[in-house]
């Protein structure tokens, strides 16, 4: 098979969701690009996707990059996926960041072009529109991971602002969440007070050539060794870098493998995968349902319902015991 | 029935769900603040609460306030609490608001003293924490103003902070959303950018002795005068107050009485209160429906599903279908 397929009868069509499948195994970023586009839009065919890909899932690392505005997060991400090329890797990003210069791609269409990167065919980076002005991640990132993790990414590197609760939910879709501080950007103290020092696998002071750079380390070892781990638990790391020279990136990329390598040892990576694949399935279950209910007939027992509660001859309690009776069959 | 009553066998037991009801009804603020209490702490008495109020419920004006942090919400709110009582309306206030000084008291305890209202029986004032950093409002609310209103509050403002989504929120909870803006305070313009422009059946553009009031009202008037609005609709008013000395709040209130007269006449009161019963019962049903999953039995069968996803033998979409099969029955 090549160029468009033509099934059926007479009229012409785009390739099929399995063709796809394979030309983005194949590492073309054209067939990487429709199938992200189909899952982004909810278009008819998204099960027919997620389908396709799940014999092909589980290879790529889930690296969340989080940190801070202006902590240097764009360009440290840049400077991993040099690193990480370094070493023969294929590499992901998604970059859901609305003031990352990657993310710039989610307005003007497809696929961002990043100067260092763009014409190397190992790279692939997609930018995704935040859900909102809150900074959330979009509904359907899993699933674009799910498509660049099947691609034959072996690392995929997802880039979010650090505001709200992005940083949570980053930390919750990747394997291995890389926390950036910086001096004089908020320091550690205010890194602990967001909550951010409960997610991080590996740490990174960026601009370690500024002055404070050796404090912000400081705070960050203390308020780490004040954590309750267990034996044998991952002792998060902190590297220094200045992401703007490349210096100790290839530090941060060691200690990411590092992490693997001790989640595939310790189980940690199932159990993290496990988890995962659950809040997947459940949003994807609360979904179906709330659509179930917006149908014509379901809406009509909603109406029901509702005008019951409205006027005092039911509670809402009651009444979503009832919707849940008659619509979940 | 008076104090606590004394139930079945040896053991002493504070007043039932039906007595507090009672009581609240006969406006006894203790009984509210339990109830509101119980709803909030997702007591085990919680459906049995909602089913004692929902006979009592329909009442209540529900009234949201809303603004960006300093525009003078809660002066505002103060001074509307005095106007509606010089009507001889009984009021309640929902403050969830964390910059408020009304909703200290989530952190202090059950009740806000508000130093001009804390004497008077027919208002009652009830903070409740913030779902998060984040601003949305705690998933209790709508139980919460069933209480005030199943109480026999005339009006119930509900006031919260303008950020991020707890506008829209508060909006869909509310029968009537005054926004509040003021010169200085992000003009007008922004709040188009906000998207509270949609929102609003009453503004109010406090510190009108400012300058630059009037160009806020002239924005103002000229972004609302864009709006389509059907014949017969309701064309939201503007009113300037200085909510510091009272002026023009009495014109608030008698703009909140008009937007309650046109909802009933119109038929949106009625429109409006059956989409939050709807949005109630969906929310109620939704959260039913995942703590079945957390339950020991589900939790199997969804661990399951998760590690057939991980191993690629399955797909979340479809992991999702067989989830609603077996738990929703």
């Amino acid at each position: 098979m090549s160029g468009a397929s033509s099934e059926g009868g007479g009229r012409r069509r785009g390739p099929s969701v399995a063709e796809l499948v394979e030309r983005a195994r194949a590492g073309e970023a054209r067939a990487v690009a429709r199938l992200i586009s189909l899952v982004e839009d909810a278009s008819p065919k998204l099960r027919e996707v997620m389908a396709g890909l799940a014999p092909h899932s589980g290879n790529a690392q889930i690296v969340g990059i989080t940190g801070a505005p202006g902590v240097g997060k764009s360009t440290s991400t840049s400077a991993l996926v040099k690193a990480l090329r370094a070493t023969g890797k294929r590499v992901g990003v998604l970059a859901v960041d609305p003031s990352s210069p990657f993310s710039g791609g989610a307005l003007l269409g497809d696929r961002v072009r990043m100067q260092d990167h763009a014409l190397d065919a190992q790279v692939y980076i997609r930018s995704m529109a935040s859900r909102g002005h809150l900074g959330g991640l979009s509904w359907a990132t899993p699933q674009a991971l799910r498509v660049l993790d099947a691609a034959g990414c072996d690392v995929v590197l997802i880039e979010t602002v650090g505001v709200g609760q992005s940083e949570v939910e980053v930390a919750r879709l990747a394997d291995t969440t890389v926390v950036l501080l910086a001096p004089g950007m908020g320091d550690a103290i205010q890194a602990a007070k967001a909550g951010i020092l409960e997610i991080g696998d590996v740490y990174v002071v960026n601009k370690a050539d500024r002055d404070g750079a050796d404090g912000v380390r400081r705070d960050l070892r203390n308020m780490l060794a004040l954590a309750d781990r267990a034996d044998g638990s991952w002792q998060p790391p902190i590297v220094q870098t200045v992401a703007q020279t490349g210096q100790g990136v290839d530090e941060v990329v060691a200690k990411i493998e590092a992490h693997r390598t001790w989640m595939e040892s310790s189980g940690e990576l199932d159990r993290r995968r496990a988890r995962r694949a659950r809040d997947e399935i459940e949003a994807i279950a609360v979904t179906a349902l709330r659509e179930r209910w917006g149908d014509v007939h379901a809406r009509t027992e909603l109406d029901d319902l509702a005008a019951q509660v409205v006027e005092g001859s039911s509670d809402p309690y009651h009444a979503a015991d009832q919707l849940l009776e008659a619509f979940t069959e």
